[in-house]
């Protein structure tokens, strides 16, 4: 899984068809790429394909001339590609209400290198977590709500978002649903934690919904955002085995666990190019 | 857990009131009943108290004479008590339509012993299982459903419930729906297991609408049954991963694993008196 | 990873080198076979190169003259290389003792079509299983040891393993230590589940180690055999939490599960060729 | 498992005898003590008998004659007893090196409360991970180790734990080898991460050698140190699925999360009076 300096992750899906695979290694090969992993997986049902490969550039790699052959190469399979230079983070911005035990587990593992990511900025609309963000030297906004004009603050938001260049957005327990407007731009690159395992307990305080219902296991899915609240692509979810003796505040405590991995799951499958939408599903290659 | 051969099981629940913890305790203390384990539990949200505790009898036990006293001490606290006698084994009828992975289960787990139960009728709509049924030497009834008249059918399976003596009836994947009469008369004694981590896809080809909705979990919920669909108390749940290839027949596939240990797990605590309900949720003391 | 019934599977490892994906990619095109599954993985530490493709056969597909083509392109890269038709079924041997959880467990997938395989024989050094085999309808071999001439009843083993051309062997608690002779003849292709995480409690009564150690955690592993007890390439491991209150009898009926689950899934991916041996370790592609 | 402020708990051990259980329920109930959460087993094997019980304390209630009167009750019994008060807060010192994940977890864990714990003292003899405490304010005190007198070393990090009344030394990946005076001084109340499944590969660099047996399981063991190098009381493990691709360095970074999170269970389990020494293994009441 870990990759040497020089390994280049490339993907790609496109409609099913006679020659995808060969049409990518073909190319790689003759370009004297050495492939280090490669999956790919032809879905019959939906008829898509979808390609991952992880390869490391031969001596005098010319990446310019890669690039222009390599879509000249796929252009007839209508590829949708995505070519990830060796060493690249990702330009993270993640969104916060008050809890923090998602952010301060995202902000951890950038800092100790198991994300490649560079996280940004955080944006809340609240102040709380500001301290946290500052310790790890990441620009911090704080866009309070105003009820008269939600939109107002969210374009603010999108602002710190396109300004920072980044290329994807993580909803680290924002607490606040997005404007149809807002998730319609954040479509297929911005991941929601929901503390529930969807679609079950769909909506607002879905650990006192589990209690009502007397679960024995609780969970957390991660999914990218759509236009339909809680009903995005799934990419990861996580669980726990719960009790009789789980009151709600207990289940919320334990949540903070699964939310936290299931969600630095997800970003990790996002960042090292891991996840393809498939409709409303997701296609997650070697996870 | 495994218990010596002269060990009863008390179990008790009854509304929260000082006194209950001692009552039981030092009506065993003075009959010199040797306690192995004690478990029990106080509702603060239910206000309501649940106990089980494991004893040895001492030399000259006087089982009668016992159970008059403990009603007797028992009697102000408005307990509903069960005591299990050592070796005690629960008499089980299990209905079956055409899948066998739980049946198969569950027959074997009683004939090395595991599950302390006779099956003493396998009851089903269709004919397949029999020899599956005959082979353990169980009596094997098939009754088919005459669309014209399903209460007719549901009166010669709750004749044989009823003249076997059977304490709990197990839905081991019985795929009709119940009649509200006999989900009434099987209120709190009748385990049926869904294919789906309940309360997420209920009703019919969960494993379907689980392929759709793209989940990256699936599981099954053992729960008792009562007058609300897959609404019952929920005893047991299981999980297992499932990623984007697998196909509808390949969560089918999965699911059957997760299903026979989730049932077979929650039969094992109700015969060993570790099940309580509580209004629409279970207290499982000492899973 | 449900196939179609016109879905082959094709399997090699070699030395790494550039081109051996390129070489095998590139063929199947040709020969317009269509690619559902791809994986390959080369290991850096080892410097060696596996793959797992899983390819649709084409309109007018000429076995005989596809295996040629591909065994002369492949030859240059000193591929070891194996092709499996659609609806291959596997020839297995499996050795008992007493216990038959995991003989139950492995005829039922068989039955069920869940295990693409014939269980060709059922051998054991005990006549105890026999009733077990015979309800499959599969010949059962009672071979007693003879302590005076444990060559002996080797020998009646290996004839029977030999005789049904079986091309797996299944030592589904076998208990007997098998002979540096038939070890080395079974080498990579005979599996046995140890009733412990390997490498910790090797050797007799795993179980009652793992009490007297305290563990929180109790398992089994499937692995390969070799030359070296308990030594061989592991294929799957699983795994359940246990406490205090778990006696060393609690911790073998909990054991039972986990072997049954892990013999399966191990035997399952030798037969959907997932595996490859990579000197002491194994490569499970696409677990 | 959430307690009300008015919530002891008690726990008590003692050898195996008729009468433990109702010395201390009658003793509970004479004094109107509510009782919310009753565990007690009785380990048949090793003829011993422990026990906690959690209960809100009655209006009025006098602490010291509560306590006297216990003692008394329970002196007959030989009852290890203790007696933990609402809002109690254990105090911790933590001892590290320069790996700093299990550190940030546990002091995250205190911050938002889900530790009752006051870490008064992080100790290490490496500067590196000063940032981190104070930004929690804690006091840091980097004490190197000198190879000549590894004995002074080790008399300043006891002076530590003596001055600031410690009640529990967690040794969060300190990488020393402690003393064998030192061993014995913390001899039940120091819980040390093992980052392997013990007894499995035990000693240094376990998830190298994890690597080289090509295991499919990784774990971490939380126990109890005593003078036996990672051969104290086990009190928690947690364990993570893992493939041929994961190189050491992969082992490792998948190991952090569970290293964190079995030792905040085990921390967990402590702090709450849940475990109990039993020889060399542990009970842990109501895990």
């Amino acid at each position: 899984m870990s990759r040497t300096p020089d390994t280049w992750i490339l993907t790609a899906h496109c409609p099913s068809v006679l020659g995808t695979v060969d049409a990518v290694t073909r190319f790689l090969f003759e370009q004297r790429c050495y492939v280090t992993e490669h999956h790919s997986f032809d879905d019959r049902l939906a008829s898509r394909f979808f390609i991952r490969v992880e390869f490391r550039q031969p001596d005098g790699f010319d990446e310019q001339a890669f690039r222009a052959g390599l879509d000249e190469r796929l252009a007839p399979f209508d590829m949708q590609l995505e070519l990830t230079p060796p060493g690249y983070r990702a330009k993270v911005v993640i969104m916060v209400s008050k809890a923090d035990h998602c952010l301060n587990d995202l902000l951890y593992r950038q800092r100790i290198g198991q994300l490649a990511m560079d996280v940004v900025a955080v944006v809340s609309n609240h102040p709380d977590l500001e301290p946290l963000a500052r310790w790890h030297g990441i620009p911090y906004h704080h866009f309070p709500l105003d009820p008269n004009d939600k939109p107002a603050q969210e374009r603010r938001v999108l602002q710190v978002i396109e300004e920072t260049g980044a290329e994807l957005v993580v909803l680290a327990r924002y607490m606040q649903v997005l404007s149809p407007e807002l998730c319609r731009k954040l479509d297929g690159w911005a991941i929601n934690i929901h503390h529930s395992l969807l679609p079950g307990f769909k909506g607002a305080k879905p650990y006192h919904q589990a209690y009502q219902k007397g679960v024995k296991l609780v969970g957390a899915t991660a999914h990218y955002i759509n236009n339909d609240l809680d009903e995005g692509p799934i990419i990861a979810q996580g669980v726990e085995p719960v009790d009789h003796a789980h009151y709600p505040e207990d289940l919320i405590a334990k949540g903070r666990d699964i939310e936290c991995l299931t969600l630095a799951k997800a970003v990790g499958y996002h960042i090292e190019r891991r996840v393809f939408l498939n409709a409303n599903r997701t296609v997650v290659l070697n996870a």
